[in-house]
């Protein structure tokens, strides 16, 4: 392992020091969480990572090790929580995480964050981790984002990558988009020949618990990932990243 | 006012006795939030709560007191903490809200609850408070269900609906769906005269905090109420009580 | 319904606005609550509320949404916990409510608050929130104050209006006050011919938990309501406006 | 200092084993609070302290250490935050304080415990704690009684004791009777010279916060302590004694 | 007993407001734990109270009433929680005391305040307390010290205090600098003919959840008090208060 | 990267499903601090994680991702808060990370947790959240373990290792031990330029706060990294290995 001068975990403290308050520090939101027979746990912490350590490297940022866990799979946004492996924090926990990351870096000096979320189910407990954090600070001592990377390629953009066969993102779970990132990114950990077909399973429309067998099918893959490719992984990886770049330039320039 | 026998806050603590572990109870979720020019603060509360009688009286279920305060309102699902009114509790308080209630009816011996939700921020919270309770209670003493009532109407059917006019959920906050609903459900509360035209503004896809000025039109509308009518407002609401009578008793019968 | 302009849930958010700062925001406290055979379970959220709006025409207030859950019944103050339908939050959780409402309130440039209290055992919880809220806030930015509305009415005044029948407020609970002014606010929900004779019931002098039963009569009351009648609900009603009124204005008049 | 065996901070372990499940363990709620010109600030500790070793002896009961700080002193029931000396701890912690010992006792065999509350405005918190204990074990594997001393003698037989000059407790703080006892269970730190003469301080009806000055008189003695002496405090002393043993024999004798 | 001019206990409020401000506080941490067969359960308050006591009478200084239960007791560090009488709160209990102490006395003006440890395993929950209380206030309005008795003699001086026998400090639990503290403070209250002959027991290097028994031995002393007397307990209690009082004029002054 | 079947993170959920209730699973516990000019910030995640990886294979467990923050750090047992880039959770944040992820494990089947500590300040509280979830969960449902590495190692064997020159665990932070162990686990990570000449700096026996500065050296390192070598880090870490895994087969073994 070499070191890579935009991940804090890298860093001396005097190096950290210097970058502190210039620069803008990326936090991964990741999860343990089943991703089908194909996908590896960590998924959710992969594709936050990488993204960061990329768009830490186009707009000279520092990276922060990510939080690994997250809070908890919903049937209906992700593979739920009767999959073994599927690891989470409570509500609270995930919230003081954020809450405490972002009081003890600004107390450092740091005014600019960007988490970057990879789990769905962590949106609004890390939203309100930045709230607790930003209402016990000085009034815009700090500024703090919290990007989804989903939510940054419009579905017509994904119908042009995927040729008009995108199934939509309710369906998205360790599917087309999540494999071909992960195709391109770490390739050695995709087990490509345990994709299974594509099925059509009716998707909750409402909560249940305690959460009943039945909701996810049996590989928790939501609908499939037909059709995943690296190639396609690196053409959304390249887009997010561009997209997120713009993001940072925007609301971090003077 | 009148008893109504469905709800809860009308009956005698023996009315209320007679019903318990017998029936479902449905407990609206509401917000005190802005909605517009023309919609009052408590919309949010409006919708769940005539929805929960409605139901309460097909299903012959007990309606309990709403949560009148929700979760914080967001500029990407709703119209942001920036508009005065919108007043609501931190992340863990709506948690501990949510769990408390069931316990405590849990501990009178009532097993199948359903919220009603109708504050999109409040999705994530409320979960959390169920399963927190759920986990502290023995095993399968409970079945609690959270709907948000937007779910339950498929994009297609709103498009017939509105015949074809239905701009997407995305843009909807005292939008068309909403504001028909409270001209059928609460006229005299509708301030017809002050929706403003439409508008075509871009939505945020990521969260800024401290939350920045003009994420949201001066309205508090993310789009608009044109097309909204009484007429429509009872489709919809028709709609949602067959879908949502058709969820308790697919799920909450023997 | 029509609209109460001095009902925050009424009222559009730039109405809302124009009274921030300039009124005072009254609070209801309730609970849902076991109130003998004759009175409905909102029995301690439809007082407060009354009184609140009454005052607000009064004072030109605004009436914020109540709390509609309070803190457990106690058998020395109330009826207990062994009664079916009283359904409350958690010491904790009723603090932060108290917490989170004057906080968000103060945030959008409220500085005056009164939470009316209609529940004993809502009161030093309350207390304890508005304590949080003031602390956590800029020196005298906030005024708040807690008022039970029991504690406005000396005995001597009692016993004037009863024709010095009035038995104490230490055996008050669903008894001839609530049940007086339960007959003038809302006499269609209270059950006159479901009224128990007075019983003579030693008042426990200690807590003791896991509660036993028998602490409280069977009916819920803890000694009765013989004598209530609508024309002293009104009186107390009317007593309890001026009361509180003159509280307003000495407190919150500059 | 000799060994009290009725004490647990005088045992050995092997000693307070031997006891363990077999006796009332009680446990005495304090405060440091301001008591006027003429008592000491641990008043509210010494007495349920002195009364709960007089209580283990006549039972053969242990007492644990007192928790010597309590619940915030309020204008209306004591006398206020506002006086140098009145030191104290948020709800939640008073409240956890009380969770935490009975749970933990009730784990090493421990059944029966009496709180013996010498500070008015722990009451609340007190029962909070005890309730989320009691909701956390198994059924009935403890019963925990919380008993406030001054609550053990009806006025009654207070105007006996006082040949018919007992003002009433509602003015009690530092008054007649708490000098009394002091004079005669710590006399040495009674300052009787400092005893001001009485005063008619109008007591507020309602809360205020933050807390104004003004509500409670200069010495923060309610209204005053004439006629304490230690033969009266001798006699309410072994009143109580009488009393709340009669409490014990009832509650907890099989 | 008569009145210590140096312990907040025994002072009116005019008589602690003189001092507030201008001197030390000392609060002493304790615990209620076991110490073998011949020590009583509060030997962890009795040695740090003392010490405070002798200290503020050398440094004019204020004792508060002491926290007399602590974090639970370690196997590796103490006696483990498997000895009846070991009586603890939770970590976060523990925190939220020391934070609410230091808050409140801050806001009643107090600036300087020195915890005395008498547990080991209050260290790092006292430690967080001071520093969430310390964030809370305004920068450098109070400065805390937590000071560990037993980390002011370095192993040296203990060597020559027991003339080369001194075993070492990872077996010192009810061992011999303990029992010869005791032995000097409070000898009616050490059960001299009940210590253990030494035992050479190997102390666990990690910690084992549930506890499993045996880590401890039988007596709950780690290795034992032989050669323990009060002459070596007064010459140890001298030491540390002439340690101490260096560290108060060192820190405090100005 | 290629997969790591010990490392959950590498496991698709099938693959992790059959590892469970079968094997120990192996968390680290680390820190983002500061370790001195030499050591990056993430040195106290490394080793354990390195030391979980080594002990997964040798015993056939798994290795959970790791927590990367931990407790805040302190002058006398690392290198204090002052230093930028030393990013810490609160304390209670700590203890639920702990707690859930025993908690949600232990609800997937998994009775054997070990976490191998990387940072002396995470010991207490996460013995805490160790206690917190076995209390939660019934009896002997797990069995957790918490490691410091550094205390698997006599001073006397380490002394040998060192040729008699080992400066003592005191003075450790990125010391001798740890860089030896970085030199041989991320060689390329390790800025042997930047080692500067040992010191001799009086370390503190108190806490104080708000951390003053100088308590510990300017560059952050206690004493020094004098003598550190890959071979010295090789053979710590064989020996390491060795004493943990005896440490699993004897806990962990039927």
């Amino acid at each position: 392992m070499t070191r890579d001068l935009h991940s804090a975990a890298d860093l001396t403290w005097p190096e950290f020091r210097d970058r502190l308050g210039q620069t803008t520090l990326l936090v991964p939101l990741g999860a343990v969480e089943q991703h089908g027979y194909h996908l590896p746990l960590d998924t959710d912490n992969v594709v936050p990572t990488r993204l960061a350590l990329a768009l830490a490297e186009r707009v000279d940022g520092v990276v922060m090790p990510s939080f690994q866990y997250g809070y908890k799979s919903q049937p209906s946004s992700g593979g739920g929580g009767l999959f073994p492996g599927t690891t989470s924090f409570d509500g609270q926990t995930f919230i003081s995480c954020v809450r405490d990351l972002i009081t003890d870096l600004a107390r450092q000096g740091q005014a600019n964050f960007l988490f970057l979320n990879g789990n769905y189910e962590n949106t609004y407990f890390g939203i309100e981790g930045i709230d607790l954090a930003v209402r016990m600070l000085p009034r815009n001592q700090v500024k703090v984002l919290l990007v989804n990377w989903w939510e940054q390629i419009p579905i017509g953009d994904l119908q042009e990558i995927f040729a008009g066969q995108f199934p939509g993102w309710e369906a998205e779970h360790a599917g087309v988009v999540e494999t071909s990132l992960m195709m391109f990114l770490d390739p050695a950990r995709v087990l490509a020949d345990r994709i299974e077909p594509d099925v059509s399973w009716p998707l909750a429309t409402y909560t249940v618990l305690p959460e009943p067998p039945g909701l996810v099918p049996p590989s928790g893959v939501l609908r499939g990932a037909t059709g995943a490719s690296p190639a396609i992984g690196a053409r959304i990886f390249g887009y997010l990243v561009d997209r997120i770049e713009a993001i940072i330039r925007r609301e971090f320039t003077p």
